[in-house]
């Protein structure tokens, strides 16, 4: 079987899903100014704008990719936008000919991400129902973007609202239930951006980097409906017993809200939402069906198992192989050469205090199966998991391969993958081995891509 | 959603897979006695022996369901069938008219199971060239055919053979490296059988109930090359350091094995495998794909995806689960209706202290991971795990539904499904809100299905 070919397949084909999910192209293309009307083709149905009803667009935005998806809405809008406020995570600002970058905190949200909150919304405030808006949502938003609640006559402080978080996460609450919270304690989450924003006409395009792509979780939502209520909050507070743990400013907005004494997050059906469409743009989706094209091209018979894969990385990995195994023995789910391709986010639980992500995890448990498997069917099969932003864990790989070739090489090396994956200690293993993939940043993310081939 | 509908659309899909490995009919349907000839029909390309070559057709076995197999052969053979013997797991014997049915110990071998393989031995050693031998091989086969090395005047006994799997077990060793030591350690195993049964014709038909149907691995091979040796079986013992530790008797005889002192198991390519088939009738392959038939006669847009599912049943969940969901949102990798069949068999690993089985542990994780799925989206599906021996762990269930039914059902009985799973205490939970699979022992095995609707 010839590795090298297999590998470098895997990686073309990994590289035509990212490519599928770069901000600037992505936006780029998916606008069209024309003939006075301004039209989105993504996915579904297409929108449109007519532009005769608007004085002016205005670009606001959140989140890592951020310079970059303004800099496609001005390749292609140019002179038609008339300014905007774009936060992205200090590092990552991108000069812009009409639009303000701003530099904030990721993860840890501080004073940067108040300021840049506090820029945006003041923006906001500006747009009337003559204002077009682009809002260009992608990963990091919810921290980048951090606005204590600070209306209706009520304040918090980002130490009450980061006191709040860390009781949450102790008492054991999941994600749904700490950002039901959160969204209650912010000024500009949970649909509170497009309060501000009312009258205008909102097009929020969203790089998607939370498995499912669930629209209020991704930046927490600042333009989507909030589902979650003052009281659901409230109750979640009163259930993990934490009413009286978390600072008292945020109690008692809690309990006065939930009492009806202040105007709850704006609800699905609300009329403010009538002039607001929330467009997933960019997703592990995009990029998973973009590498499936591309193996369909190199000739492979090419399955796609779906974006949302999660659970522990070593476990998922098994059920790769015994797909892999399957159509390298009996030609079931795709016969040879064959191509699965699936994508989400998987976890590592840690057991030892080696270097590696998730991705190079997968791909040792990977490896490790393989050793077990029969040979004629495992020297068939190659695999690549690596993350779309190019960084996998705190390493300098964006993920690894694994095939019978890596497994010869380890053996020549002396190095058994058990004993590295009991360590989680994937990094030095691939590199030894030459089994990393290095891409270096991508400028996007849409969590985690895996890619089998069959030959 | 109608979860009852679900459910049982998502029992008659299973239940066809089980009819589909159900031994009696399945080996009377495979065999032809037409015309002179005794044609088999498994799967590829049909077998056909001619009779007129034949004084007699023997009937060997073993393994839990030989009795019911021989009755299949007993069925459609009748009295062309001049006797034989079977080896089944105590309690599983049936009456039959020609085919000497005898009991022995599992799944730790006794004297019983020696007394057994002594027997089938025997009855081999009469079978010349013009005998046409049908072997039965079920699960369970390793233990109840169990003859420690008595030959070229070397004699193991059942005592040090045990030994010898205890010391490979305790230090860490594979089953692949597990099974090569005691494949040498046996007088009928690893294709030990066959050469008794040289020069006759054999064909061994198999019910597998090892992910993967590899054929050395299925009751350890009795009728099937042996791809390991002698040195092999050293080098095992050597490599895990346990030479000293094993009795004198096992280690003397690797080391003269591997010396040449000893024949080596029958080889690939060696002559006596010439007359010999190995034919997997039985396999969860089977069992799948006749389940994925009755989901598209249902309606359902199925896709079968594979039969080597393996790792930790609570992470094997989430990777369905997010399956199913992409059904649900986006109509990948099928669309509504949509059914997602696999099989393997996965692990459980011990935390807690409750009653359940792999199956039940699987639905449960699921159904943790159902209630922080969109409720839109979750209410769509409907997952089933069970074992098709109809036992699941040391429960009186073949496995347990996952549904947003039963999460209100046990949101109603104030069950949380992650405190369950966390104390390995699946079948008291489903128990208490009516999500088990309850179907009595159906007499087959090959090992556990999963049936995943969207509806």
């Amino acid at each position: 079987m010839d590795h090298a070919r297999l590998r470098k397949d895997a990686t073309d084909i990994f590289a035509a899903g990212v490519a599928s999910v770069d901000p600037r192209p992505m936006v780029r293309d998916a606008l069209k100014p024309e003939e006075g009307r301004l039209t989105l083709a993504a996915g579904g149905r297409p929108l449109s704008w007519d532009l005769g009803r608007f004085d002016r667009i205005l670009v606001l935005g959140y989140g890592k990719a951020g310079a970059r998806m303004a800099r496609g809405a001005e390749e292609v809008l140019g002179k038609r936008l008339s300014g905007g406020v774009v936060a992205v995570k200090a590092g990552h600002a991108e000069p812009c000919d009409r639009v303000r970058i701003l530099e904030a905190a990721h993860p840890v949200p501080d004073e940067t991400s108040v300021r840049a909150a506090r820029a945006v919304m003041e923006a906001a405030r500006g747009a009337d129902e003559r204002t077009l808006v682009l809002v260009l949502v992608s990963g990091g938003g919810s921290a980048i973007l951090c606005a204590p609640y600070d209306r209706d006559g009520r304040t918090l402080s980002l130490a009450d609202k980061a006191a709040v978080t860390r009781e949450l996460l102790a008492c054991g609450a999941d994600i749904r239930e700490i950002n039901a919270v959160r969204r209650h304690l912010s000024a500009v989450k949970g649909g509170r951006l497009a309060e501000i924003l009312a009258p205008a006409s909102v097009v929020s395009l969203i790089l998607s980097d939370v498995v499912g792509d669930e629209l209020a979780s991704i930046a927490s939502g600042p333009t989507v409906p909030d589902p979650s209520t003052w009281a659901d909050a409230l109750g979640i507070i009163r259930r993990f017993g934490i009413e009286k743990k978390i600072p008292a400013a945020a109690a008692d907005l809690l309990r006065d809200g939930a009492a009806g004494l202040l105007p709850d997050t704006p609800k699905p059906g609300d009329g403010i939402f009538r002039s607001v469409a929330n467009i997933v743009l960019g997703s592990n989706r995009r990029a998973a069906m973009a590498a499936a094209a591309r193996a369909r091209q190199l000739g492979y018979r090419t399955l796609y198992l779906g974006s949302r894969i999660t659970g522990e990385a070593r476990e998922i990995a098994r059920a790769y192989l015994g797909m892999a195994l399957d159509c390298a023995a009996d030609g079931t789910p795709r016969s040879r050469p064959a191509c699965l391709i699936a994508g989400g986010e998987t976890t590592v639980t840690l057991r030892g205090t080696g270097t590696g992500g998730r991705n190079q995890e997968m791909a040792l448990s990977f490896l490790a199966g393989l050793s077990d498997a029969e040979g004629r069917l495992a020297q068939r099969v190659c695999f690549l998991s690596a993350g779309t932003d190019g960084n996998d864990g705190p390493t300098d790989a964006a993920g690894a391969f694994a095939d019978t070739g890596l497994l010869e090489a380890a053996r020549g090396a002396g190095l058994k993958p058990r004993d590295y994956l009991a360590a989680n200690d994937s990094y030095p293993f691939f590199d030894r081995i030459g089994g990393l993939l290095r891409t270096g940043p991508t400028n996007t993310n849409v969590c985690d891509l895996q890619v089998v081939l069959v030959r």
